[in-house]
């Protein structure tokens, strides 16, 4: 099969054998594979996410394996593996979180060298973690879910109770972007927006956002009333947000960090604690609430079609990832192995 | 009347003249003030927190007029000036939360050159917020009433819930040792605290620490499951413990900072993200909080006895702050305007 491989920073097309199911694992065909924010970081710093990995106790990866990235799928049932259910029928559409379980533990899928994702005509599922995607869901939609399970979470992590307070929306790529669609969708009736690109706020009011901003004109928080605690999601992934953020937020209010800047930051505590801010580092999402964001997708609570700009065969993935640069070009784009379409 | 001034980080006794109350106001007889932590902060670095205040948009203040610090106070009623209601008594021992309201606006007495403290004969109160000390409540008590109020407040803000999981303090300072005497009363099982001190140490497992750690010795977290959340409270006030907590807290974690370290701090968010930690930043406490203090002292639910090491005159506080330096002395030192103590 043809898969795209990341080596050093760059792709190449491979021909890989197709993986063959484990003990209950299951052979999906891949139908659609989002590009996201962190295989765009995986591409720009594989090596120092290696080695901090290390620094943190895990084991390294011998990278020159190649690493096939994706994990934003949605794929098609093709063959089951020894000790499945079966449940499932061949032809069916799945989307998971994007894990195989193995002996137990759960194994990354597309964000290691060992388990390959779906930037590739077929990948591994284990069949206990597979959500069948109902008929009247496109695939588009389903391969939309991982993304806005990331959302779904970061916001069942803050405080935001009972539906409604003010809330602020730093970065509006397709993490911002599907925050914003699910603080909508929790009835919330002020979030204030922010980016440096045009399209990207464009994107931000059709998702959701009540007002959006240009950092370098306006503070995001001059929009609100400076002495009410307002929650605040960096999805910036940028250094120095985070402390600018500190700098500007009201009095009590929590801000909740879902992009992931490289490298240490700096901040100062005692403007911290003069404001009493809280800090809330999100990563992943619940088993329930990756079904939550099928079920949202499948009931059209969120509307999600604004995210995809675009679709690329496999030959496309290496000018996806430079057109994704510009974020005046595209938002979220998808990869459709069995097309050969360039942006 | 005599009073401590601090001027350019030294002290010298004036005669100032006694306070007249305004509206409102009841002038006070100290009786005894405990010396904080952060009136050691404002000795050292009083024009650092005036220059970080003016940039965080607050007026800045004449430093050359010299402070009069003191907030953790008991005082008895001497005189009521215009406009007050005179349910208490002269004589009556009152506490408050350290703040005149002026014109409806709270103005912090003892930090900064317009409202001294009670590092003097007499200071000022405003009537409305004034607690009257119970009888049995010894001055020592009352006077401690202000730093286990910042550590009801500390617990509360935190993700402590229905009196129970692990925790850690981090710094055996009084707000340190008031917090484990606080969670002991919310009837948290496992306390581990650390500090480089042996005679702090000790003093915490008083307080209620089920356990103590040198922390050059053994991590804090070592004690404890590393598989289970732990709520961390940060009270040493020391550059670069939070970004330590950050590395090596469990997954999950809760980190509360109440120590109010000087200059900015660096950490890696990538670690807070990957562990989904919370930081939450608190100062002071409400009136309800600060009132929860006095009654626990009252009750006899917290024993305040081992945090008070000393007792100095107005002519000690010199010596006070100089032996505060070595933690293996003293804990809480009380100033008694009234008695000629020295060290």
């Amino acid at each position: 099969m043809r898969a795209v491989v990341m080596r050093d920073s760059a792709f190449s097309i491979e021909d890989r054998p197709i993986p063959a199911p484990g003990e209950g694992e299951v052979l999906l065909k891949t139908r659609l594979c989002g590009i996201c924010g962190s295989d765009l970081h995986q591409f720009k710093h594989a090596g120092e996410i290696d080695r901090l990995a290390r620094e943190m106790g895990a084991p390294g990866q011998d990278l020159a394996k190649g690493m096939v990235l994706g994990h934003e799928y949605v794929g098609e049932v093709v063959d089951f593996g020894p000790g499945t259910q079966q449940a499932l029928r061949k032809g069916d559409r799945v989307v998971s979180v994007p894990f195989l379980l193995r002996g137990g533990a759960p194994v990354a899928i597309g964000a290691n060298v060992e388990v390959d994702g779906a930037y590739a005509e077929y990948f591994l599922g284990t069949e206990a973690l597979l959500l069948k995607v109902p008929d009247e869901v496109p695939d588009e939609a389903a391969a939309l879910v991982e993304p806005l399970g990331i959302a779904v979470h970061a916001v069942a992590k803050s405080r935001l109770a009972a539906g409604d307070m003010p809330c602020v929306v730093l970065g509006c790529g397709p993490i911002g972007l599907a925050i914003i669609a699910v603080l909508k969708m929790r009835g919330v009736s002020r979030i204030v927006a922010s980016d440096f690109s045009t399209k990207r706020r464009e994107l931000a009011a059709q998702m959701g956002a009540t007002q959006t901003v240009h950092p370098k004109q306006e503070s995001v928080f001059a929009a609100l009333d400076a002495s009410t605690p307002v929650l605040a999601f960096d999805c910036t992934g940028v250094r120095g947000v985070l402390s600018q953020t500190i700098n500007t937020a009201p009095v009590g209010s929590q801000i909740v960090v879902a992009g992931i800047p490289q490298g240490e930051d700096t901040f100062n505590p005692m403007v911290a604690i003069a404001k009493e801010l809280n800090l809330q580092f999100v990563l992943y999402y619940t088993p329930e609430e990756f079904a939550e964001a099928l079920q949202a997708v499948a009931s059209g609570k969120i509307d999600w079609r604004p995210l995809v700009t675009g679709t690329v065969g496999l030959d496309g993935v290496a000018g996806a990832f430079a057109a994704l640069e510009d974020p005046e070009q595209h938002a979220k784009i998808m990869i459709d192995p069995w097309s050969d379409a360039q942006l």
